[in-house]
């Protein structure tokens, strides 16, 4: 198994985009990423989106993609897998340079939501959870992700201490020039906003917006940022038949595979960037990646340890909350601002002396997570 | 890179499925995969699906399918290539055994079709052409072959010759079990069934169906069946921009990468399952493949070379005509069929002594396509 690192990365702003096309989107932000590698010639790529069936009306996208970035020849793979397409994709890109059947992999995500009305994305997005157990009782992902803030807060943490995972991204995405929303926002605001699903209120949640990241992978040559350690797990999708509503599994098992890859412990990780959709997935994302004990995640994130300057930052250029969360692209846009990190290229967001971080990126009510650790070698 | 075999296969009969769901024809082609190679602990799952998100309004399938089976917790990914979706999958789940992050991958390929009404099932299939440029044309899939059957019969061959194509499938599905017409259909017949689209008659075009087939591979022994080379290609998506439109260079280019991985040429292959979603393809696909010159594939197919005691027997199970072809398992269903005729399992549809055959999958018009080549070694 050959050794992979990241070549390059290229992230455009997430927003929304009214003048261009989901083509438009994946094509600027893989020529960003192919500028920052200086390479031209890729041999294969990973196109991650959720929603085109939908909101396009396309399917194809890798062939179609590929046609547009102007590579038609080039072999190309669309990997789906809800809200962690973006992990799983860049988990397959890894393997496919590992393998040695390529040397020179870019990986892009890419969604575009605002072309449609608000019900089709939730009607998209819907899709993520079992059709036949779970959405046919009526609930959405949301209102299971309040049943389950609901328990945390009868075991754990009050509502303010839950609501700071939001405030917290937001204060970490002042100034992130690809940031949806990157300015303050207060926890009374935040506690004062309308309920999304009691007691969730609206900006506990992630939005809706338009973006892609990508970046390149090839062989490892011994220096920059490589590929430390890669899993994917799956978990019950009806939560009913879990036992433990509060573990996510999913999480777990697949940080403890990529931490054991990496050789590692989770108390070896610098920087994380957490799934923090709902406030409470964020939380639950912490305590599953074991960067706090269980029950203790809404605690750390009210203190100044997951800060850039504190022990364990996370979400370092504000999260899904407020860096934005255009489904397909958000597991890459997690990555490359990972290697951002390690690069030491994040700027105003930089953690000092990041050499090992890691991206969480989950789907349904973390029914699929992909955790992806990256480490500066030198 | 480690070599790859195929430790075991599972099909269940194309059909039409009312008292199932999705889930379950996943599950049951899987457990007989399981069952047939002896192994019960998975180590990942590829699912290959293309139209879920239109006909069952369900996404997320590699977690969905993955707890059903009763393996929460297994890593999974979903791939969509469109009707590709099949052979794609195979591609990257051999990468996953060869790459050596996984032992014993099961890839399973499933599509129920029958749950909803035809024009879903149109709109959904018309996702694999570019809605920008192609689909805002108002052509559709059965459009684009209809000009390219036209243009195909004023440069080589006639109507009647271009039909033997869905003939030959019939003739060759006969008596087998898991065919969804296993029947014999005269050139008559079909050429005076209806137009689909001029000059294609509805008999020459698969039709819509429920199924699911797996393959699960495994690090070579030395023993068995060989993955010998595997590959994917794309194309311009807008058929115009193509320089020949009866040279589909997505087949040519992967079919070349696969023999040269293989170390084999086309004339080394001993049976073949190619696409035949309508008459011209199937023929596109044999000369693509470079199993007969440009130009004459329906001459060929108005022989006896392409039947089992043939020199190149072609889509002895029935092909995409009489088998069926539920989109995204039909490139599993190929790569089975292969198998099983390779394992000498093929009963009484054996090709004799068969060791190299390959399956061509394709997507779109040929915009994106996958040629795998399993090669029996004992």
């Amino acid at each position: 198994m050959r050794k992979v690192k990241v070549a390059g990365v290229g992230l455009i702003p997430v927003k929304e985009y009214w003048e261009k096309s989901i083509q438009d989107l994946f094509v600027d932000a893989s020529l960003i990423a192919m500028k920052d590698a200086g390479i031209e010639d890729i041999e294969k790529i990973y196109v991650s989106n959720m929603c085109s069936a939908q909101i396009q009306e396309q399917l194809n996208l890798a062939a179609v993609m590929t046609d547009f970035l102007g590579k038609p020849g080039i072999p190309a793979t669309r990997i789906e897998a809800s809200s962690a397409s973006g992990g799983v994709a860049f988990h397959e890109a890894v393997q496919a340079v590992a393998s040695g059947y390529s040397n020179v992999v870019l990986v892009t995500g890419v969604e575009k939501m605002s072309d449609v009305l608000p019900e089709i994305i939730t009607t998209s997005l819907a899709m993520a959870e079992e059709q036949e157990y779970t959405s046919y009782t009526g609930v959405t992902k949301a209102g299971i992700a309040a049943m389950i803030h609901r328990l945390y807060m009868e075991s754990y943490a009050s509502p303010e201490e839950i609501c700071m995972m939001a405030v917290k991204s937001h204060e970490h995405a002042v100034g992130c020039k690809h940031a949806q929303y990157p300015f303050k926002m207060s926890l009374e605001r935040a506690m004062s906003s309308p309920m999304e699903a009691d007691p969730i209120h609206i900006m506990e949640c992630s939005g809706i917006g338009d973006g892609a990241a990508s970046i390149i992978l090839v062989p490892s040559d011994g220096e920059g940022v490589e590929v430390a350690g890669t899993a994917i797990s799956t978990d019950y999708t009806n939560i009913a038949q879990r036992s433990n509503l509060l573990e996510m599994k999913a999480i777990k098992t697949a940080a403890d595979k990529a931490y054991n890859m990496a050789g590692i412990q989770s108390s070896d990780v610098d920087l994380a960037e957490v799934q923090d959709d709902f406030t409470i997935n964020g939380i639950l994302g912490i305590e599953g990646l074991g960067l706090t004990k269980i029950g203790e995640g809404a605690k750390l994130v009210n203190t100044q340890e997951i800060d850039k300057e504190g022990r364990i930052p996370i979400n370092t250029f504000g999260g899904l909350k407020a860096r934005g969360n255009p489904i397909g692209a958000t597991g890459i846009y997690q990555l490359a601002e990972i290697t951002l990190q390690l690069q030491n290229k994040a700027l105003g967001h930089q953690v000092e002396g990041a050499r090992i971080g890691l991206a969480q990126n989950m789907g349904g009510m973390a029914s699929i997570c992909a955790v992806n650790v990256l480490r500066r070698i030198n």
